[in-house]
């Protein structure tokens, strides 16, 4: 395992998806930092390994690097299948990669998106990635809107479920009590008193030891 | 095989992507249309079957729904894992979700954020998915100059392997090549003239008979 590093930041809630998927998975990989508040994403030595200049990157054995929170999920899932996150059955992986991705488009996403057209020191920079974008202010608030719908709709699914894809814990636990805790901390945008389901879940999930990665 | 069915409508890029997978893998399945030009996707009969209200969806034997592309191209190639289209290997599992994923985020995605962004027909209704959204005229200019960017990273990639994910065909082609045609088609952003590596790519997957799904 310890054939394996993780470049990631302890601030940055993408590589938090990953810490916590580690976690509780039992996998202990040694952590590189790329300090995102100095721009160490943007140094040479980093766009070498990601040229997408975003963490988290995990870097095999063999130095090949693999870069994007669900793609080094996947990977982790595949070579250490003890506790699968990603499910077990063709249909359990199916429906967690969809339950994932939801959390992470309409939550995550939206979060990000919010943060990154209205944050001062991310001006000319409202796209992760190499190239320059300017912000947008009336997408920032549009953004912030999606927050409070990603609300309502996670209360409805956890009305049918215990979990987030169904009654295990799962990837898609992680990613949506990460976009939880971005949007309450980055947006100041928590829980709303009314989502009950949300706030119950809430408790279980961050309760975990994993929380704390 | 005949125990799933597609729901889609043949005018759906996001179709068009399941679509490919399944001629690539040779499963033949019944496909039921959803007519998008008359907006069946909000009915109240496929809102049951996707609450996101969004094509394709892939529903089982047992009337479970599999949701978002990513999500079914997982499905489908555990349950058919002859001719696998997301690797074999663990290393080759990560390496084509990050490269699939990177297709549709920067490729794919942005063209979708053009047109939504923009069309008349697609006012208040500038996200797929059951919330209202206005559209943003900045954002979906910002759109059209990341689907630029998309043509001249796709380019380099493009000069290290001969496929999008390396040296095999992959589903991370399959979402390219609708990434393309989608510009190309709904933006009127083709292949710049420049870009070589692409235009040599382009000519030999939409070559391939899966093309025309």
């Amino acid at each position: 395992m310890t054939n394996l590093t993780l470049y990631q930041w302890k601030g940055s809630p993408n590589s938090r998806r990953i810490r916590i998927f580690l976690a509780e998975k039992g996998i202990d990989i040694p952590f590189t930092p790329v300090n995102l508040g100095e721009g160490e994403q943007r140094s040479d030595w980093y766009s070498a390994i990601n040229p997408r200049r975003v963490v988290p990157t995990l870097v095999l054995e063999d130095g090949t690097a693999i870069g994007e929170v669900p793609a080094i999920m996947r990977y982790l899932d595949e070579a250490f299948p003890d506790k699968p996150l990603l499910g077990t059955t063709p249909e359990e992986k199916g429906i967690i990669a969809m339950w994932e991705r939801r959390m992470e488009q309409e939550g995550f996403a939206a979060v990000m998106e919010a943060v990154r057209n209205a944050v001062p020191g991310l001006k000319g920079r409202a796209l992760a990635g190499p190239h320059a974008y300017d912000q947008i202010p009336a997408l920032a608030e549009r953004s912030r809107r999606r927050v409070a719908d990603f609300y309502i709709d996670l209360d409805a699914r956890l009305g049918e479920a215990t979990f987030v894809a169904g009654e295990t814990f799962s990837a898609a636990d992680i990613t949506a009590l990460v976009a939880v805790d971005f949007a309450t901390n980055a947006l100041k945008i928590g829980i709303p008193e009314e989502a009950a389901k949300v706030r119950g879940w809430y408790e279980t999930v961050s309760a975990r030891p994993s929380a704390t990665a």
